[in-house]
């Protein structure tokens, strides 16, 4: 994962799906060329395939089960993911809470088969505990924020900057992004300022009557904010 | 779903994915054809749009979520399963299992959307419970002998028999299937000659060095049996 | 279980908890005795021994795990509840959902231990597959209705009449209970009159000022209207 | 907590519960005094108000919901579990895995509460995300061990010098116990001698003919390796 990051969480919006969802990838492949910057898309499971085909970013699962090939119906195996082609595997996100074991085990499986993680924390001692797992990143998303288009960096920046305090007294390389309703540019620039990589982002994106122009913005402000 | 049916469950093996994978559904539509019996395919989620556009026979997802479109990351709703088109949802299956509150809202949803639902259960009693629901069809599958190779219809007929006629007492309409265990040709007469509408069959074909040899010596084990 | 009856659920409310938790337990043994109906008590875990110890009513447990004794940390066996002297327990409660399967495991162990078992279930549909399961009593709680002190006997009728017909049609003898916002004596006279045998109550009991009336007040309720 | 520790969980076994429940903990509580170390009980939830009646040695619950007291028919609400005195509570044991948000959360409420946490580990790396959350105390219990009588300290002394390499680089203060297979007095000597401050037990002393001897040998094993 190349720093400064626009994470894309396709989540199971009705854009999530289909026609539009190739066209948000192809919207963020092409603005990642332009801007500069990593932008990844993660869309759900039936869509992988369809949009790995069809793209050249990042695309990462929004969820993985820390099993290898085998019996496991209706699970997706991290080892599955790999094989599908998959760069990296979204786990804990706060709409898919997991068991503190089946982080450990899925960065690990992830780690070896060469795939990145990015792990959600809801606070800034989760965020610290997840960083002793050493994912290759961690978005930080305080639940109550989620989906409201109230950023975090905006309404509770102190969660960000203690975060980030926390964080690097136990991992000083982990990337560590903001989460939780971010929906204009300038909630990427705060992010940012607030000493993070980057935005991990959904609905400002998926429900926008335009994706492709929020995905622009958010894209250059995160580009101009980090070489300042 | 008409019957017999043959219901082939590809878990997450190594052959469930890709190249693999649509080799055994193309197999399956040929035989579906051949035989003139009901083969359905019940790929990972990852590889539903891929076996969609490449078979014309029914195909299920093997999970679904009880949920609609929406902010549900890392899950499948059971109305985005029907936007990407499959036919129907496996629930409840020993390696997935549900609480009962789930099954009833996934098959309720699934109705409503036109799917047809398949829900595993592991004893008699379940299959009753289970038949109360009106899903299209339910397979009995005692988890202790999924996977072995050991038939429940001939090791344990009276689980079948005991179910048939307890499932009836409650849902007249309701397609009963077996599980577990089902390894061979003779097991599939088993299963119809006890009173079930077919079987629900996995390792046996999936782990096969030919897939199609056996499907083939399954469909017309469950056609010749169904007609007599 | 003798009818009619009125289940009283502690939850986890402060006045669960202690002396008042007995004091409740005291209660509803004296109105059960004066009114002649079957009242049931059902206090948290760590309050089960006390309450045995102090009342003869049936005392039943809020949830047990279909387990034996073994290794089992932090979990409640059924079989230990069976030791610790419990009558009865809960299963499948709004806010303790199940499995299907631990249910039908849950309900078979129970009977073999001499326990008996009240299920809960949020409609009609749930209900009958509760009771293709065979449990002693099941309560039909719509959880948009639980703790709001609106009657699911007054908002909702159809559910109960539709939950006892369709319950019927699977099971001749399961005795059916009304949950879900009761809150008045007269939502005991209903729940009879839908033809139910009595009801299921937390909150209007767990956090009236005069607990000891509105049990009394039910019971008497339950009382005329059950020889109407 | 006092160092060092010899904490014992009592699990579900038959021993964990009424009069037999009672011994070990007065056992406990009288090899306490004499070896003058700090000796933990950790019974079910049914019998901790009588253990607590019955002994001034610390009495631990085995599990406990990171709830208030309020709606939560079954579970067993941190602030219950102070208010039925207990003095610290056991999360995430390995029968018992827990979310990560819910470790979290269990621990700060706890903490709040003025209630100690013990919470149980896998590897070193799920011990380095524990020691972030700063509980009082953890236990590394490697899962393939526990319950066999196979020590850790022996099968596998490197899983405990790594854990507490690791979990030293994150946090200095949180105390360190080995669980998994601690048999012999002999094991917990060399849990001490290993780094860490006592051992977290179970089987040994539940299943044992005398559990009072198994104590004692222990809990001198305990005090003379820790003076040495």
């Amino acid at each position: 994962m190349r720093t400064p990051v626009l994470a894309i969480n396709f989540k199971t919006y009705p854009t999530a799906f289909g026609r539009k969802a190739l066209e948000v990838a192809k919207a963020a492949e092409r603005i990642a060329k332009e801007v500069g910057i990593e932008v990844i898309v993660i869309p759900p499971h039936t869509e992988l395939r369809s949009i790995l085909e069809s793209v050249e970013i990042p695309v990462y699962a929004q969820h993985g089960d820390p099993l290898s090939f085998g019996a496991h119906t209706g699970w997706i195996p991290i080892e599955a993911l790999k094989e599908v082609g998959v760069h990296g595997v979204l786990l804990n996100h706060s709409e898919h809470r997991l068991r503190l074991d089946e982080i450990v085990k899925g960065v690990d499986m992830a780690k070896k088969l060469g795939l990145e993680t990015l792990v959600c924390a809801d606070t800034a001692v989760t965020a610290a505990a997840v960083a002793a797992i050493e994912p290759t990143a961690l978005a930080v998303e305080p639940p109550e924020l989620i989906g409201t288009g109230i950023a975090v960096s905006k309404a509770k920046p102190e969660v960000i900057t203690s975060t980030v305090e926390r964080v690097r007294r136990v991992n000083k390389d982990v990337i560590i992004l903001t989460g939780a309703g971010i929906s204009k540019a300038e909630d990427v620039e705060a992010a940012i300022r607030l000493g993070t990589a980057g935005v991990l982002v959904a609905s400002a994106i998926m429900k926008a009557p335009d994706p492709a122009k929020v995905i622009k913005e958010m894209a250059e402000a995160a580009a101009k904010t980090w070489k300042a």
